[in-house]
């Protein structure tokens, strides 16, 4: 490396946060757009920018300082990538696979156009073609944009649900009927070269359809992991983008490996790779966009993740309750996002629970569940 | 956790650096004291302070803002701990030990009282008492104070060398036939929670009288590891201190540890532990000083950790050659510590190598010895 490499990220909540934690050891000056001024990256970058990365201005002008621009949000402005890209910033991951993946109707018709397999599904300009399609229901109806964490979903067993429906353009997808939800991380760099990690089963939050915990080693067959894996690759491989993509399974319960969503960017479904993997999701994504040879993805232990949500009920300047108990238990390690606010289901830091074994793994983080608590101060 | 806790550290260095990256997870507010306006702590922190932490005032103006003060090196005004104590501030290591520790005839007498098996040795008030010691040697003699990085270490054969001698207040140590130097990393609480890394081989660098590079686990049978970690939980222990403390000891050819000397801080022979153990000697201070349960210790991949020093005759701006071939090799982490300039011998970096065995990471380790090469731009 000579002189300096700009890192620019869009967005600065606790993924960019993690980012430029990994970025540290490389020597990176880096720059953050985010339109919250108390951003979880707000002290740790070199050059922090309050905007809206969704305009076209705004991120078109922040990206003309970069060297490499990259996210860790996917909905921004695709097409200041576009004219960025054209003037030669490196922009990883590039704006046509971010505008496919903003639009889950584009997304789900990229799967089909490559042989991916996914549920079946239907595209819907509004309320009135779903009407036409009562007999695809029981279904899940999801908004073409801006969906995210469990916003912009709704399940539709019958018509007697059409009260909660959409009117937005949306997918209508067919009702899976899995067994496990789970995750494989893929890397690509410009060379070409691509990696996988290991898969993780996700487990969700009844309540906030949000990722509550996950674990790896994943409990499924060599077969089925190696037919996941090669799945995950085609997927990044079909996009020829560069950086790392979650791609997100579900396994039905006969035997088929499905394709639910995927993120370019890290992933709340590969937080415990800090610990528990030879490198890290966000060291693999900074190899990956500076082109550097990806690292290897072994396991070093066994890992529970553990979503740390804001408690229902609290709003407000954030305490952290419990800590003490928690971190008593051998191989618990927390990782707080520095979000001054906690609101109830806020994503305000997740624990790693690492163990010689997955059985031993397991163990601990069902001993230290529920005994973190964030509240307001 | 309520609130947030103010941790300010004297030194803003590489070790300082990698105590900030470690803290993000802790969300702690962070503040740095480092004379140098360029140091690679200077963007990652709260608060940076442009000073001198070998000066009362400085140190003790400093220190009033936080609630915990540490250290990343223990050249500091130590009168300007004690009287922080008084006030209390919580100052992890302690006035007391860090005033031991700076003095190293202080520190060797320490061992006498405490029964620590350590070199046998004279203290010297000056060249005078050196010529009325010559049947003392051959041994080593180390300046008092101030000695750092094989800085203030002469190596006294007979009579012939006393030209090289100094003059200034020294400890003339015993020549150790030694066969290993090794080091284990202890930790301690203010609970009086006693927790010790594994122990790590190290191997010094003919030249500059540096740590060239050290592996883990060490190659030295368990009664010896055993005796070792507990003579450094022993030294910890007798200090009373909070924080972390390297103990480095010489292996004797005739199976005796004694101890070298000691650093009330994170180590250079602790860097490993990022990606090789359960916990970092990073996270393991903090929580040292922060009052929380120490973490596990236990070794995820066997590792071989070499520094990254500055080529010979390059003096400037600092480029870093070979990433991409190094990076190729499976296993190898670079971790680079944000120094503008580089010099001959500075530490600009260092590579962490894992593998499944000592065996496989030192055969990496030797393939990517020498292929990063730090030079003036």
């Amino acid at each position: 490396m000579k002189g300096e490499v700009k890192l620019g990220i869009l967005g600065g909540g606790q993924l960019g946060r993690m980012l430029l934690q990994a970025g540290l050891d490389f020597n990176l000056y880096t720059l953050i757009l985010d339109p919250d001024e108390n951003a979880p990256c707000k002290d740790l970058c070199n050059e922090f920018y309050v905007g809206n990365f969704r305009d076209f201005d705004t991120v078109y002008e922040f990206g003309r300082n970069c060297h490499i621009l990259t996210i860790e949000i996917e909905h921004v402005n695709a097409d200041a990538l576009e004219k960025l890209e054209e003037e030669g910033v490196k922009v990883y991951p590039d704006a046509k696979t971010v505008r496919t993946i903003q639009d889950k109707g584009l997304q789900k018709e990229f799967y089909k156009q490559h042989n991916i397999p996914t549920a079946d599904f239907r595209i819907l300009k509004d309320k009135q073609e779903l009407q036409e399609n009562l007999s695809f229901l029981p279904a899940f109806q999801k908004l073409r944009r801006e969906g995210y964490d469990g916003r912009g979903v709704t399940r539709l067993a019958s018509e007697a649900d059409l009260g909660k429906a959409f009117e937005e353009p949306s997918v209508l997808e067919k009702l899976v009927d899995f067994e496990k939800e789970i995750s494989v991380i893929v890397a690509r760099n410009a060379k070409g070269e691509v990696s996988a990690f290991p898969m993780v089963e996700l487990s969700f939050h009844p309540e906030h359809n949000l990722v509550d915990s996950l674990f790896a080693p994943a409990n499924v067959s060599e077969v089925l992991q190696q037919q996941a894996k090669e799945i995950a690759m085609r997927v990044i491989s079909s996009f020829e983008m560069v950086g790392i993509l979650a791609v997100e399974m579900f396994l039905t319960k006969d035997g088929q490996i499905l394709v639910n969503e995927v993120a370019p960017r890290p992933h709340n479904s590969g937080h415990h790779t800090i610990k528990a993997n030879f490198t890290s999701q966000y060291e693999q994504h900074l190899r990956a966009i500076m082109n550097l040879p990806l690292g290897a993805t072994d396991i070093q232990s066994a890992a529970v993740m553990l979503n740390l949500l804001g408690e229902p009920g609290h709003d407000g300047e954030a305490a952290y309750d419990g800590l003490q108990d928690a971190l008593a238990v051998p191989g618990v390690y927390i990782h707080l996002y520095g979000k001054k606010f906690t609101r109830p289901a806020r994503k305000m830091g997740h624990v790693t629970v690492l163990g010689e074994s997955l059985e031993q793994a397991q163990q601990r983080a069902e001993s230290v569940k529920n005994v973190i608590k964030v509240k307001a101060l």
